[in-house]
């Protein structure tokens, strides 16, 4: 069964294997090493070349694909790192890069990442509790500015515990909020002027314009301070401790991507994920950037952790963030979860793990599993395009077959296409 | 630049990682360590407990997430390891179990697939090439047939080196055959016949009925040894080496499931893996275990290879088989890959590495990057509907929803749904 206290699979292999080795598999699993920041201004960013002597010339892939050295440790400021370590929560930085082109310059943006335990029991007053989680959240976001962040997202439902596991609905409930002018919002919105930064608020919404209806959602906030727009979790869950459809419904505002200064965002909530058609469309509405906050535990998802964010970066020709809060919940009354074992108070602990995934298939390392973090991701994005067109897969993508086929299928009457002897 | 003597990322790890970390890793990497065949007959295949002590009781998706010990090695009869170390390939064997249900008994199949190298050099007489492959998968397919393998699947292409990198039509064309009655047909037949086995025959098919027009087809013959079907490769490439779209059109048969003795079974193709629609409609199709036969080289793609069968058999609910050939292949007349390179005779080496995915995000290790190979897994095929009930992503996709997103989408008009400020 899953240590929490086992660190990260990074680490591991790092401490283990010989360097030889640890180049190749790192080039497998993450689609090459990191170099650091010196020797990547030393090299003066080189992409012509670089290590491509032995198996014959490749191709313009080759460019792209897994022997390429996109990735790399950004130098951060040492007064991010200092403070970083007084505020115990790790910080890490990573570069990813594109070819040179003519008529565009680089279009890089850096996109920061925070995962966290709440800082309070989870029985703890809720007015108490969503305090305590503004000042942890404040204090991360200074080191991230210091880490010239342009936007940055926090964990699913970031101003509660993940409560969702009781089923009940007193006190959890009250952690909602109003998205477009809750005490959250608000606070995120001052930060987000403060810093000129784009702002992610996953939050739980209380949608006083409709019933006082129950929403899982992301709030966007400009980095003028003002409230770009909401976004809703599309697919909800009814796995286990995940008894999500207890409190909210399928999410009504479709796809919508937010045209941001530094670029064009989208948010896949947590369970959405698991769903290929929804990074589909967030991709189909122009996003560059898809963030995924999440929610989820070890026992359930870990060896699915690095597989979905990662293909869906892969298949859509963009970059996705997948945010995992962190730690183990205790709630005041026991409950079970669906698997006939005996009633609890806790459900397993939330592995952390973030990381940023690329179009070129590389992805950075992920943060601990067990400790607060920062993810900084420093990203080009003329790679999309240029691995658009490399790679083609929308170009092939036969779309409107599928379109076709799609609504076929959805049908009542719907015969599979099954070929029989 | 990718070394092709690195044997694998398996064999790597379990050098040099110490057996606790190791255990972790591969849980993070595989959804856990496999058990010895003895281990499992002792422990009387018990998946109703296990390792779950720490973290708390976890839900009824424990059962099919990462600390489920689903996947053990297969004791294969002697022989079979004798004749595969005389025939120089790897033999490796898993299986995949699930939960007991009252009103259905284990539906267990065993899949083989097969990796390798072209046997003689790429400018050898084309009968002879054939011959010769005819003769190397045929050995092959009696230690399948000695493991108790019920559906076997060949390699992209197979009877021919993979010549689409030169844009030569002559003499590669005339590797193409009748998908319905040509040699390589018939010489399957008599194999699926001899063997009681499905035989998955992907060839380079010559469309007598239809213009004497190629297509790159995977031929699906019956343990009975009649002629099931055909299905053809719905996404074709235009990357680098891969110049497919020189030879044939994408493929004009839709999604194709055949049901087999064994089960329900679909073939998606080579590139055809980077398409999530398409590995979902041989899903919505009804397809069990769906085939990626493929052929592809280190620089393109290798980061992407764990990634993107993986992730299709988490998102489907399905099991499915990636296959990739080994080697390095020289054409007699140089050629160059747009990539402003000079001409050169090769273009890279085929890694091999195929492995079966499970529904429940768990993995068989790889077969060799270097190696010819028979990998044979065996499928419990009711853990499909066991993940279906427990993860719910069918039930939550929302595909009516997506069949009007898409139908829009792909409208000439189409306006992204993009919020601005």
């Amino acid at each position: 069964m899953a240590e929490p206290e086992w660190e990260s699979l990074e680490q591991c292999l790092e401490k283990h294997l010989p360097p030889a080795d640890l180049r190749e598999v790192k080039r497998l699993l993450y689609g090459k090493e990191t170099r650091s920041g010196a020797q990547r201004l030393a090299a003066g960013v080189d992409l012509g070349t670089g290590e491509c002597g032995e198996g014959g010339p490749g191709d313009q892939a080759e460019r792209f694909g897994a022997s390429r050295d996109h990735k790399e440790k950004l130098d951060l400021p040492s007064q991010a790192l200092e403070s970083a370590a007084e505020g115990d929560f790790e910080l890490q930085g990573y570069a990813f890069e594109a070819a040179e082109e003519q008529l565009r310059g680089p279009r890089t943006v850096r996109v920061g990442l925070v995962q966290n335990r709440i800082p309070l029991p989870a029985d703890a007053p809720v007015a108490k509790q969503v305090s305590a989680l503004h000042r942890r959240i404040e204090a991360i976001v200074e080191v991230a500015a210091m880490c010239g962040v342009n936007i940055i997202c926090f964990q699913e439902a970031w101003t509660m515990p993940f409560a969702f596991c009781t089923r009940e609905k007193l006190p959890w409930t009250e952690f909602a909020e109003s998205a477009e002018d809750g005490p959250t919002t608000r606070f995120c919105q001052k930060l987000a002027k403060k810093h000129n930064m784009v702002v992610v608020s996953p939050i739980l919404e209380r949608d006083g314009a409709h019933g006082d209806v129950l929403w899982n959602t992301a709030v966007v906030i400009s980095n003028s301070g003002a409230v770009l727009g909401k976004t809703r979790k599309n697919h909800i869950p009814r796995v286990g401790d995940f008894n999500e459809s207890t409190y909210y419904m399928e999410g009504n505002l479709g796809h919508p991507v937010f045209q941001t200064q530094f670029g064009r965002i989208a948010v896949n909530i947590c369970y959405g994920r698991h769903h290929p058609l929804n990074w589909f469309m967030y991709s189909v509405n122009g996003a560059d950037i898809i963030f995924n906050p999440s929610a989820t535990i070890g026992a359930l998802s870990e060896s699915m952790w690095p597989i979905e964010a990662r293909n869906a970066a892969i298949a859509n020709h963009c970059f996705t963030c997948a945010i995992n809060r962190v730690g183990k919940e205790y709630f005041p009354h026991e409950f079970t979860s669906g698997d006939g074992k005996k009633a609890h108070k806790d459900f397993g602990y939330f592995y952390g793990s973030s990381y940023v995934a690329a179009p070129d298939s590389s992805r950075t390392p992920g943060l601990s599993r067990t400790r607060d973090g920062l993810l900084v991701a420093e990203l080009n994005l003329n790679l999309c395009r240029q691995v658009n067109d490399v790679w083609n897969f929308k170009m092939t993508g036969r779309y409107d077959m599928y379109a076709r086929e799609l609504a076929e299928a959805v049908q009542p009457d719907y015969r599979p296409h099954i070929v029989r002897e």
